[in-house]
């Protein structure tokens, strides 16, 4: 029987929008997702899962209300449940998450930026 | 409030044992680990969770039962609950895994390469 890898790379290659995640693989009940980041995100929080951040290119700023984590290739952080926070990045920024499946990218908030959950590349 | 990205690299050079995965990151009950492989590991299983192998530098096999599976530098793979699996490398490989807190990197097999569980670098 034939199995692939998940090639990060390849993946990217397939979309170009911003702040859309992308499923690539599930663990359990959890989604790994692939995003291209660039400008500002809007603040919000996830009440059911932490959520990882994991910086495959670029570099990124998670601001905190009491801080701010600045993320490059190579380095990740979890943001913990319920904690309001903004990703933002001023060139494009490729990065995974990983949270639980079902997580809406704006949490508690419905904004433009909202993207369809569930879709997969 | 400073908050601080967990790097890889800095992660990697704090230790060189092979086959043992230490802990660097926590995300609801999941851990990720680091490890450092090389050579051949024991066929095993985990009963109870998915195993989510990334690589971050170097090449890998996954053996399954009917196939297998090659790995190199950013790419993934999942192996599911209660798949048997044995990992090898040929030269050092290293490797990101995500599974659920308290998973035994030799599943339900007792050997020699069974390490110590909840280990952080």
């Amino acid at each position: 029987m034939p199995y692939a890898a998940i090639s990060l790379s390849e993946k990217f290659a397939k979309f170009s929008e911003h702040w859309s995640p992308k499923n690539i693989a599930q663990m359990n009940d959890y989604h790994f997702k692939l995003v291209k980041i660039q400008g500002d995100f809007v603040w919000h929080s996830h009440a059911e899962t932490d959520e990882v951040f994991i910086v495959v290119e670029g570099e990124m700023t998670i601001q905190l209300r009491d801080g701010e984590v600045v993320l490059r290739s190579g380095e990740m952080f979890v943001v913990p449940k319920g904690v309001e926070h903004r990703p933002s990045a001023r060139r494009e920024c490729k990065i995974m998450l990983v949270e639980l499946a079902g997580t809406i990218n704006t949490g508690q908030v419905q904004s433009e930026l909202t993207a369809k959950d569930g879709v997969w590349v």
